[in-house]
């Protein structure tokens, strides 16, 4: 390969990890909302950078290649790639806010590294692209944890059977529409982990696995019962929804309205629920606004469905 | 219905419960061993008792109703019958040995139940069936737990989802075939149980939930190479298997020798090995054997396949 100075565009969409009982492990994209970046390589000097972020949003993150998530995705992928003699360009424009709980680090992190795999010729598997974005969500978190990255990357529901040695597996999954409030207040994904307690109790454990066990079997079956029955978590959502305001009452209303399900996304505070049909996912959108807007609590929702993709590059060149 | 006094003849399969990394929710059935039984029902007055087991085997287990494991499940199920005036007589052959960690008292309480319901016209459903063999393996061990009554009456791999309400899922798995070595020590169910942490580190419950949630995907997407990494069990088989002499070793041989993984039979001492061939399972038969002839210590083996259909009425009437 050589460099082609040339502009790609690329789509990196946002993602809910943990999905209620599968803490660490489960995950999956949605449609909306996404980043848009744009990325190329170019010849580099000796004193020149082999990373360069440009930031085309409004939320002034670091733009230093190792402070930045994106960066640091990027020089994983660099570290393993043999010619030293190149630069990467990145153009970021962050649709998914920063700290909503929806994988926006990762969005960042996923979309450098599949950007650079193309550019380069695609000479990576996406298991190496998970490995290399991983940097990211640990300038983000303090934490290399792939639950948002393997369905960023992947696309689709992603189950990360094991992190260390890395094993992403795709799990298949029916037509399901997610609904997502993302409440404007800030929960730190370090203070989210800190809370949390180091043991748990063997019967909850118990409890949980059955659960997954459930989620997994119930995605794979197309069975919608037993996805929304298997969607409880004993263990972190107990401990965790505490810093989210209203969650319990809102969870109760939106499956009154009909939601198989849901639970908090990633760490918060954004909060998501599955649903079987697009018009309940809308209904439970209605109980969203109008519990928050209540609580005089600023928010956005959205009305989505599971992307199957993962990061897209958009077109060969600009 | 009316009394037939006639019999009828049941093959109750013997169970793996746990299934490596799923404690208290995994368990499959066997082809071999498994134990055979003969029902019927008859009239009763009102002094006589309402059930009766004879004992064909040398195992000289309780026959009073409430200390028989076969007895207390039919129990459960005729207090959810609508008439008293019947009297079932149960002949038991075990031919799987008490204590030996493949479902013994599963198979005597799953059997009984499923005969039972058989004579009365199937009016209960399997659910149902679980619920009230459940009550048996509480005599045998003090509790309720249904991971071998599930797959011991429904056949191929189950899931027990939750407890308490009761929910069984089965799960599709790929042909495999089992060895199983049954060291002649005793392993008391209740000790297996007491010896357990009560407090697990949550970092391990998420490797095990990886594990878990791999295995269920494993089986229902025919990966073998899924299944073989997803069986580990890092909290519990390293508290149990200092109970079973040369587990570790045995393990050890018995994955050279080909076998995707296993680890202990619900609390042992039995030992099974899943295989993706007959030959391989013959394989580590020989490791098996070979180990335990040279430690002196008398075992059985068995090489066998999944059992997909559970309890059997063999013939309508005898």
């Amino acid at each position: 390969m050589v460099p082609s100075n040339q502009w790609i565009k690329i789509k990196a969409p946002a993602t809910v990890a943990n999905m209620v009982c599968g803490f660490d492990i489960l995950g999956f994209a949605v449609n909306d909302p996404y980043d848009e970046m744009e990325m190329r390589w170019v010849a580099r000097t000796e004193q020149e950078p082999s990373i360069v972020i440009i930031n085309l949003d409004e939320y002034n993150l670091p733009t230093e290649p190792e402070k930045n998530v994106a960066g640091a995705a990027l020089l994983a992928l660099l570290e393993e790639y043999d010619k030293t003699n190149i630069k990467f360009e990145v153009k970021i424009n962050k649709r998914i806010k920063p700290g909503s709980g929806v994988g926006s680090s990762a969005a960042s992190s996923a979309g450098a590294v599949v950007g650079a795999n193309y550019l380069l010729g695609n000479i990576f598997s996406k298991d190496d692209l998970v490995r290399f974005a991983m940097n990211g969500e640990k300038v983000a978190s303090g934490v290399k944890h792939a639950d948002n990255i393997a369905p960023c990357i992947f696309g689709g529901v992603t189950l990360v059977r094991s992190i260390f040695p890395l094993e992403i597996v795709t799990l298949p999954s029916p037509e399901l529409f997610v609904t997502i409030v993302h409440p404007q207040i800030e929960v730190r994904t370090a203070d989210a982990r800190s809370i949390l307690r180091q043991k748990v109790l063997l019967k909850d454990a118990i409890k949980q696995w059955g659960n997954i066990a459930g989620l997994v079997a119930g995605l794979m079956k197309s069975d919608y019962d037993l996805i929304g029955r298997s969607l409880e978590d004993v263990i972190i959502e107990p401990v965790r929804s505490i810093l989210i305001p209203g969650f319990d009452a809102l969870k109760l209303s939106c499956k009154q309205a009909g939601a198989l399900g849901g639970g908090i996304s990633g760490s918060g505070p954004s909060i998501f629920m599955l649903s079987k049909t697009d018009e309940i996912a809308k209904a439970v959108e209605k109980e969203m606004h109008e519990l928050y807007a209540g609580m005089n609590l600023p928010h956005h929702t959205y009305v989505t469905t599971i992307n199957q993709k993962g990061v897209e590059i958009l077109a060969d060149f600009i």
